[in-house]
């Protein structure tokens, strides 16, 4: 009997990648890419799997004798917003080059409101050799909301950097090293947070999270003059005409968002213009296209022997 | 006996931490600082010892009978320079905080090119949405030249985000976990390296070292679409003109500069146009004053109990 036919419908920049990764995968399978032209029309109703990221609205009307979804992303909530989704276990996308890349991306923002990167960029335009005072990370407090995969692998990281890290989650978590707290323990833990680093999952108690109230429990003495919000996680946590506001005001003293309310962000959106703001169109932690093939390979060959799906989404919590 | 006074002439940014930090030592001892205008004509006949960062050109005249020289800062060439510099010992700053800043600029400068940061700051500044394929940091071979206590903090941390390491210093080092070049071997450790990372002293060898036939041997063909210089050693190694021909010819990809043949950088320089380069005043290595004073102090207790004295310099090698 052949084996049940592996649908892709991966929407990621480099298109090339997913080519050619795709060769080295799902072999004596047959793989339906929905980015070629030929398969535009074609039934699939003959598709088990199918491996999605930013899929078509009609995807399920399509493919209605899907098995598994697996998602190309850490991020499954756009996948549990679909119209349609029928109710198969939809597996997350958990891989160390994933985790790699976000806290490259944590880090680096970090370091880069640290060590006033934005200003001295603005000083070099304006061809102005200016010195100024330099706290070290060790002055730094940094408050990572999310302890999951991403959030300890980046908290660890920042650790070696030198800074001061605490962490959050919605319920109590205890590792080694760190300081920790819970949802009752939020307001004790912006208070003592210089940077606020956000890799939670878009979830209803997630939703509006990231809020001028919020912004304004942080640690506002610290020594980056103002406290810094950073997001990885989902645009839907943030409520951005706050974020403009608090900018504004002082109440936080710079962003970094690679993630916004929607995608891509509109040109009227009145972030580009706020000075302190480092914006990138949702690039921190690009999907290694080899490694998600392999994950849902293995996660396939574990179904097809009965066994248990690993990293499996909780439609109750969202993650 | 009174203890011999001490003389401070430290011209760093933040002049208030100084002052600040000097109330906390050399309690019992005179401590004549320059930058104080009632100093300004004071006779320095008596002073013993002198921690320096570009000092006065006529100092040495002005205090003929200093027995130890203290820099101010890890590189101890512009004191070497100096006219009429006594034979007496001359102690550099090695101190973990000046370690640890040093490492915070070298890993977000690594980072900022491996991330695109450029390339996505000009892409806000232009409202343009466009992700951009992303390589991560273990498909990058960081090539440190320059293997004393800043380069080794550097390469561990460069590690800890996932990079690949290589070393290179004037004289062979062996060191665990990095494969290391010498002097012989620099055409087969540049050939491997994306990003060449110079933590190198001025020194007769390293003057005009990082030049076009150098950054021409650098590995062509790596992700980043070419090589990227990183200087944050000493600007006399570099040769300005050329770091403008190789970005211009794509010799190299991208630069971060921190240090410069002439400092401050003239507003005429070329490289200030140069859209790859990230330029910064020499702020890599910000000194911690309290530590310095905390390092001189204790250096002057071992030199008036008849102990040897630590990390002084060898005229010789020039570091």
């Amino acid at each position: 009997m052949p084996k049940a036919p592996v649908l892709i419908d991966l929407k990621f920049p480099d298109r090339e990648k997913v080519v050619s990764a795709m060769s080295g995968f799902f072999r004596n399978r047959t793989v339906i890419d929905l980015a070629e032209p030929e398969n535009a029309k074609r039934d699939l109703s003959d598709c088990r799997y199918a491996v999605l990221w930013k899929p078509e609205a009609d995807l399920f009307q399509r493919a209605p004798n899907l098995d598994v979804l697996f998602s190309g992303g850490a991020g499954v909530d756009k996948v549990l917003a679909l119209e349609g989704l029928p109710d198969v276990p939809l597996v997350r996308f958990v891989d160390p080059t994933l985790t790699r890349r976000m806290s490259e991306y944590v880090v680096l923002q970090c370091l880069a409101h640290l060590r006033r990167a934005g200003l001295y960029a603005r000083q070099q335009r304006d061809r102005i050799w200016r010195e100024w005072p330099q706290p070290e990370a060790a002055d730094v407090t940094i408050g990572v909301m999310g302890l999951g995969a991403l959030g300890l692998d980046a908290a660890e990281k920042l650790k070696v950097m030198g800074f001061k890290v605490i962490g959050w989650s919605r319920s109590q978590k205890t590792i080694d090293g760190m300081e920790t707290f819970d949802q009752d323990g939020l307001d004790v833990f912006l208070a003592k947070t210089d940077i606020l680093v956000g890799l939670l999952p878009l979830t209803g108690q997630t939703t509006g999270l990231f809020n001028l109230s919020l912004f304004s429990k942080l640690k506002a003495d610290g020594p980056l003059g103002g406290p810094v919000f950073i997001n990885a996680g989902r645009g839907g946590s943030q409520v951005e005409l706050d974020i403009v506001a608090a900018l504004k005001d002082r109440v936080l003293a710079a962003v970094s968002l690679d993630v916004f309310e929607t995608e891509p962000l509109s040109a009227e959106s009145l972030l580009w213009d706020c000075e302190n703001a480092i914006l990138t169109p949702h690039i921190a932690a690009d999907t290694d296209v080899e490694a998600l093939f392999a994950h849902v390979e293995y996660q396939i060959e574990r179904f097809e022997a009965g066994e248990a799906l690993q990293h499996t989404v909780d439609r109750q919590s969202g993650y």
